[in-house]
C-alpha cells in the first residue's frame, strides 16, 4: 500500500462494513466492534495529520523526510509546528507522487521533497529524520591549502577590514559542478556566523538571480574582500593592495581551472574592479573570451537610497540592469539545473524571487532559519567600537515550540 | 643569509667601516654615506623589529607566520602588536632555529612555530602569510551521511533540548588517528558558534586532561547529547530515548571502527551512562575490555558549588579522581604524540594546565580568540525565553586594534 490515501480510504471501508454489519452478524463481541473503531481511528489520525507534519517538516528542517513510528510524528506534529490552516488538506494530498528510493516506497510533497517509508503503511515501525544536506567543507586541493593559508592585517589593514572576525570564503559548488561564478563584495554579520558568504538578504536576491537562469545550485560565489570592510572608504582605499589581489586571484584560478564555469557574474563596482584586475594576469587572460556581466550589488538601493520612495526608485533601475544582465547570460549557459523560460523582474523584488541558501551551502547542523529570510544577526552596541566588537544572534520567531 | 642576526650583524660592521674610514677616503660623496646609513638603519630595524612581530603574529594569528616587505610587517608590527616589553628581545633572538620548508630558508622562533623567507634576507620581495591549521568538516564516510541523517524534535523534545540551534556533531580526528575517545554531555554556547564541541572552560581543561596524557591532538570527542540541554533535569529525563541512544551509538560505532582508540574517558554521569548502554549493544559488546575511564565534568565544581569556597573544595576533589584517572590511563595509552612523564594535577587548575583548543579541530578561517581562555559567547536576555533565543559574541579585549 503505496500511497496514504489509498491505504486510509481502505481502513476506512473496512471500517464501516464491520460496524454496519455488526448486528446482522452472530455471536459477535462487543470489544471487537470496539477495537475495530480503535484500530481504524488510530489510521485516520495519521491519515489527517501527516501530510501536515510533512510539509511543515520540509519546511522546517530541510527539503527531505522519513516516516517513523506515527505516535512520535503525531506529538512532534503538534508539538512543534503551526500548522497552516491556510492550505486545503485535499490539496496537499493530491500532491502526493510515489516515487522509488533505495527500494523503499516514497511520496513526494509539495514542500517537501520526499516522503519515504521505511517499511509498508500497514507496518506501525517507522520514524520520522532529516536527510539534510550540506557544506562538507574544504577537504579538496587546491582549496583547503587557500583557506589554510590567507592573507592577514598585513594586507587587509584592521582599520578598514573587520580582520578580527577571520576571513570567509565562498559560497557553493568546488567540485568542478558550477557553472556560474558570481562575484560578490565583502561579508556582513549573517555571513560571519554561517561562514559562507552572501547569506543574508544580498545572497537571497543572488539566489532569486541565479534561479532565473535555471542555476538552482550549479554556482560558486567568491567574494572581492576576505574579511568584512569596516567604515565606507574601506573599499576603495585597498581595492589594489596587492596582498589582497593577489590571493584572490589564486581563488579564480582554483574555481575556474575547474573548468566547467560557463558565465561570470560580479556584484557591484569593486567586484567588476576584481574580475578586471584577474583578466589583466597572465592565468587571467585565457578568462576573456568567458560571458561576464557586471550588475549592481543587490542591496545598493538599501546602501544608495535616504528614504523608501528613492529605495524603490533604485530598486527599480537596479532591476532593469538586472533583467539586461539575465537576457545576456541566458543563452551562454549550456548547462543550467533547470531548464527555465526567463522571467524578468518587475519594478521591485517579488517574495519568490528572494530565494532561500541551500542546505547544501551550509556547514553540517547549521539550523535551517539561518537560510531563510528573517534576519537573524545584528551588530550589538552603543557605539562604532563596541558594534565592532559585538554580533547577537537572535532565533525567528515561530522556531522555539 | 640564512639568519637573521647572522645577516644584521655583517651589515653592521660594513656600515661602521664604511662610515669609519669615510674621512680617509678620498672622492668620498657624502650621500654616499647618507645611503649607506639609511639601508643599515633599514636592516636594524627588521632586525629589532621581527622577533616581536613574529612571536606575537604566532600568538595572535596561529602557530604559522611568512615573512614580508619588511615595511609592511613594520607597520603591522606597529599598528596591530603590543610589543611584550617584560621578553627581553635577546632571548627571542637566541632561540631562532634555521630550518627547511619546500626548499624555503626558515627560522623557528617560541611562540610562532615558524617564520617562512620566502626569499634570500636580502631581497626586498617578502612576505607574511598564515599557514593556518583547521578541521576540513564532514566529507569522509560513514561521518558524512551521520552528519545528513540525525535525529530531530522526535527524538529530542525541543522543551529539554535546544534544538532550534541545531545539533553539534564532535570534535577532533576522524581520520583513524585518534588514540582516546572523549564522551562529553551536550554543547553550550561556545560550541554552538564553533559548531565543534567543548569548546568553553570545559573544553580547555579537557584539553589539558589529555595533554597530560601525552594526548595533544590525537583525540576525538562525542557528545552524550547532540543538542544542548535546556533546562536541569533535561538529560536524564531522555537520557534512555531511543532516538537519541541509536544515533549516539552509531558514532560510537563509526569512531571506534577506525581501529584507532587505546582509551575512552566519559566526562559526567550521563557520558558514564552513555558509555555503557554502547557496551550493551551488539555492536559495543567488543569494546568492553578498552580502557576505560569515568570521571567527573570539567565544570562540575562550578555547577555544584553555592559559593567559592564549595567550588575550591570540589575542584580539588575533581582533580583528585583526575589524577587517579591519568594514572589509570597513562599506561593504556601505546602511542601518545608526546611521551611525557605524567604530572598529576594539584589541588587547583594551573594556567598551564588550560590548554587552548587546536586550530586543527574548528572550522576554516574561525578566528584565533575563538579557541582562547576569554568566554567570548554568553546567552542574552531578560527572561529565560529571551534567553533560549539570543547568543551574543563579543570579540575579547585587544584583539582588534
Amino acid at each position: 500500500m503505496a500511497d496514504l490515501r489509498a491505504g486510509a480510504t481502505v481502513l476506512f471501508v473496512v471500517f464501516f462494513i464491520v460496524l454496519a454489519t455488526a448486528p446482522l452478524r452472530t455471536g459477535l463481541f462487543w470489544p471487537e466492534v470496539f477495537a475495530a473503531f480503535l484500530e481504524a481511528f488510530f489510521f485516520i489520525a495519521v491519515f489527517f495529520a501527516t501530510p501536515h507534519l510533512l510539509k511543515l517538516r520540509g519546511e522546517r528542517y530541510g527539503r527531505h523526510a522519513r516516516l517513523y513510528r506515527c505516535d512520535s510524528a503525531w506529538r512532534a506534529g503538534a508539538t512543534h509546528h503551526r500548522v497552516p490552516r491556510r492550505r486545503p488538506l485535499r490539496s496537499a494530498l493530491m500532491a502526493y507522487k510515489v516515487v522509488e528510493r533505495r527500494g523503499e516506497l516514497a511520496l513526494r510533497l509539495p514542500g517537501c521533497d520526499r516522503v519515504i517509508l521505511s517499511s509498508s503503511f500497514a507496518s506501525t515501525d517507522w520514524s520520522i529524520a532529516m536527510l539534510v544536506d550540506f557544506d562538507s567543507g574544504y577537504g579538496q586541493q587546491p582549496f583547503h591549502d587557500l583557506c589554510a593559508d590567507y592573507p592577514g592585517p598585513e594586507a587587509y589593514d584592521p582599520h578598514d577590514f573587520r580582520v578580527e572576525w577571520g576571513p570567509i570564503f565562498h559560497r557553493g559548488r568546488l567540485d568542478g559542478s558550477a557553472r556560474v561564478l558570481v562575484i560578490g563584495q565583502d561579508p556582513a554579520q549573517h555571513e560571519t556566523i554561517v561562514r559562507r558568504i552572501l547569506i543574508g538578504t544580498a545572497g537571497r536576491r543572488t539566489q532569486g538571480f541565479l534561479t532565473k537562469l535555471g542555476i538552482t545550485q550549479s554556482y560558486v560565489m567568491v567574494n572581492t574582500f576576505l574579511y568584512s570592510v569596516y567604515g565606507q572608504s574601506g573599499g576603495n582605499k585597498h581595492k589594489n593592495e596587492p596582498g589582497i589581489v593577489l590571493y584572490r586571484n589564486k581563488w579564480f584560478k582554483a574555481v575556474l581551472g575547474l573548468g566547467s564555469i560557463e558565465a561570470v557574474v560580479s556584484l557591484g563596482s569593486l567586484a567588476d574592479d576584481a574580475w578586471h584586475a584577474w583578466l589583466m594576469t597572465a592565468d587571467g587572460a585565457a578568462y576573456k573570451a568567458l560571458a561576464y556581466q557586471h550588475i549592481p550589488h543587490p542591496t545598493w538601493p538599501e546602501s544608495s537610497a535616504p528614504d523608501a520612495a528613492t529605495q524603490a526608485a533604485n530598486t527599480k533601475v537596479m532591476l532593469t540592469k538586472w533583467n539586461a544582465a539575465l537576457t545576456a547570460l541566458g543563452p551562454q549557459i549550456k548547462h543550467p539545473d533547470a531548464a527555465a523560460a526567463l522571467v524578468p523582474y518587475g519594478d521591485a523584488f517579488k517574495l519568490s524571487e528572494l530565494v532561500d541558501i541551500i542546505a547544501k551551502d551550509i556547514p553540517a547542523g547549521l539550523p535551517v532559519w539561518m537560510r531563510g529570510d528573517a534576519p537573524w544577526a545584528t551588530r550589538q552596541g552603543a557605539d562604532a567600537a563596541a558594534k565592532r566588537r559585538t554580533i547577537a544572534i537572535t532565533v525567528p520567531d515561530g522556531v522555539i515550540p
